[in-house]
């Protein structure tokens, strides 16, 4: 077999058999099959599309490019969630303890976040002392313990995927929706977990702009999953303005704490409840939607969500203190208002602007080395619908870096910001589709 | 500037800049672009093609890349011509003496032959001591002494063109009209001429199988030539079967001299004359192609186009005695002949098969680096039209190499051979088309 006619074959547009896709997958990650000759069938990829089968082999194959983790000594279905990411969003902050206080098992393995979208694994670093690089054996037995245990992801996972994204980021390669689906449903399935919810994130903010790409992302991912013998579901949620209030990571971490005590915005409560709620019945922990919701809220009333929370964090030997009393989280040296220039109906929140505002405050990465300030962050005070005064603050911005940047970085959250003197027409709800 | 974007711009059907393909190429050369994303921007552009504009950007890039040959010490209007690559094209050795003899001057850069075709540099090694390596005023003066000299081509010259060109040959993006232009007129212009005729070979036995991608080739290069301010014109010529009846390096030489004597095949000439009077019209010697063909018979019939190739091999240190008498040539060590198995009109001879017969002979290269044999080539007795009885001689195989090799290249040649009952149709000439 050789590399040069499985290029040329994707690029008049034939279908790729199993073999040829295993070779390829299988050359690139030993050295053997170079990046220039990678490249040129991924660009090829990208203009034939690959169909359904085509899809599932390359996923398994990058699948069996490393290591996966072995979960069988788990007790009961090992639920899981993913979001394709969004500005604000502390969904898995909030999912983790709750689903976990509600019956259900969860092995969550999470990454560093990257550009405008943080990530979870930099939210709990909000925890002084907190171990994120756990062992096999710790890992499993604190899941059959408590219910829950969070992981960096090691190197051993999937590194075909590692590599190829790199590769794709600066070959204009991304955006294919088989290449995507294979890079998320390959992590989550080397992961171990028996049912998947997807968090798909749509709109300015988000990584799909397009409802019909997403929704088709959706489909293609959810297939997958299930051709591989996981329970997925993919719920299509709204990312035009922020989720919630907080952006950044401590402030995320403060905002997801809240939503536990019941305190939380009624966004990200709901978009909480409907994953969560996903999560339980595939569990088998509840019947039905209605059940499982209300089995989260109870989780929330009557103390349970928070103290898993502690639980978590103590178990891995993170300090719960500032859980009980938030003005013990590391707070940021800089802060300056963003204040309305006229009185009126906030029409749009840009989450998209918005995250890059907050990037510029220190709080998200421009390369993987790039370090990270925790305590950076934008407070969000009014959202889209809001009825804002000439002179009152929209919004506070966080940093712990110069006053230079701060400014700038509230040029660019004002750019994000459209005022307007009629109040906008408002969706009912985040949730814009659930596939399954 | 940034190359992903330039990547994304490509993918997404926009036309480049010539700052951006300037960019492009100058990076790469450099080396502070790297393959990967040079082969991705390639296959964006196999899908997303490239306009005359962007053509006329990149071909002026690649010829910027590295020096160009100067001429200016040369009198007169030079002319050049090139050959997209056939099985059996001998006109170049034809055409070097029988122009320069008729008054035009050509300055001729070459290049070793790759996989079934040869090259015009082999087969000039027939002449012992001949030497290809000419200085730059050694060059310039030998063309304003004797009208012609011959040089094999310097790494100084289009670098990007042979970067470009061995990464698309691995990446599945050859098939480019534009990036085929590209190559073969950077180099053409590079070298120096004012005036260029291109033969565009097609059919089986050519890079080229259709005629009407061909032709599209064929305007893009006339375009490109004139717009690069050189008279351009392109001939379209059949490479269905072999062209006359000498596949192999010292068998085209000897070919080539029967031409040059007034004792060649029909097609042979036919093609030089047409090719040879565009030239001379060109160079302003000839008003028209008719006075022009008569001039070239004229060299031909009174010896003086015969003389000019031993002036030429004489000066550049080569032994011209086999000029006179052919046994003097390096012969091969064995040879067999391939029998025709039945009685019939030749129907078919397939010029890409006899043209992997001759280089399993050993007459051609498959690496850049892999040695030849000059003796190695076959020798065609029956070609299509022919009646042949059976038992009787197709054609001669000759090799330096083993047995075992010859009897594979036969059963190769073999192949190549269709033989029916009913005379076929044949086409009145072997030129296609005329574009100028």
């Amino acid at each position: 077999m050789r590399m040069i006619d499985i290029i040329e074959k994707k690029r008049d547009g034939l279908r790729l058999t199993g073999e040829e896709i295993q070779f390829f997958i299988n050359g690139y990650i030993k050295g053997v099959i170079p990046d220039y000759q990678a490249s040129a069938l991924l660009m090829a990829i990208y203009f034939q599309k690959m169909d359904a089968r085509e899809t599932f082999d390359i996923t398994q194959a990058v699948i069996q490019s490393g290591q996966r983790l072995d979960l069988s000594a788990v007790t009961g279905i090992k639920v899981d969630k993913h979001s394709t990411g969004g500005v604000g969003d502390k969904t898995t902050i909030v999912l983790l303890p709750l689903v976990a206080a509600a019956g259900a098992k969860i092995a969550k393995l999470t990454g560093k976040g990257m550009g405008h979208t943080g990530g979870t694994m930099d939210k709990f670093m909000a925890f002084k002392g907190i171990n994120l690089a756990l062992s096999s054996e710790q890992f499993v037995n604190q899941i059959n313990k408590i219910g829950v245990a969070l992981q960096g992801q090691t190197k051993e996972m999937v590194p075909a995927d590692k590599q190829l994204y790199a590769l794709r980021d600066v070959t204009g390669t991304i955006p294919n929706t088989s290449l995507i689906a294979c890079s998320i449903m390959s992590k989550k399935i080397a992961s171990g977990a028996d049912a998947i919810v997807l968090d798909v994130k749509v709109g300015r903010g988000a990584f799909m702009t397009d409802i019909e790409k997403a929704r088709t992302l959706a489909h293609q991912m959810v297939k997958l999953g299930k051709d591989m013998g996981r329970d997925t579901i993919a719920v299509l949620s709204q990312m035009d303005e922020p989720l919630g209030h907080a952006v950044g990571n401590i402030l995320e971490v403060q905002e997801a704490i809240q939503v536990l005590k019941g305190q939380g915005p009624s966004d990200v409560l709901e978009l909480c409840l409907t994953l969560g709620s996903h999560m339980l019945v595939m569990a088998k922990i509840c019947q039905n939607r209605d059940d499982a919701k209300n089995r989260l809220l109870e989780q929330i009333a009557n103390g349970k969500a928070i103290e898993k929370l502690k639980e978590l964090v103590t178990m891995q030997g993170g300090d719960p203190a500032p859980i009980d009393d938030d003005r013990l989280f590391k707070r940021a040296a800089n802060q300056i208002e963003l204040l309305s220039e006229k009185d009126g109906y906030v029409a749009t929140l840009d989450a998209r602007l918005t995250g890059q505002a907050s990037m510029m405050l220190g709080a998200g990465r421009i390369t993987k080395e790039s370090p990270i300030d925790l305590t950076a962050g934008i407070l969000i005070h009014a959202k889209v619908g809001d009825w804002v005064a000439k002179g009152s603050s929209l919004a506070t911005l966080y940093t712990s870096d110069d006053m230079l940047l701060l400014d700038s970085a509230r040029q660019r959250l004002q750019e994000a910001y459209v005022i307007k003197s009629k109040a906008p027409r408002q969706a009912l709800s985040i949730i814009l589709d659930q596939i399954q």
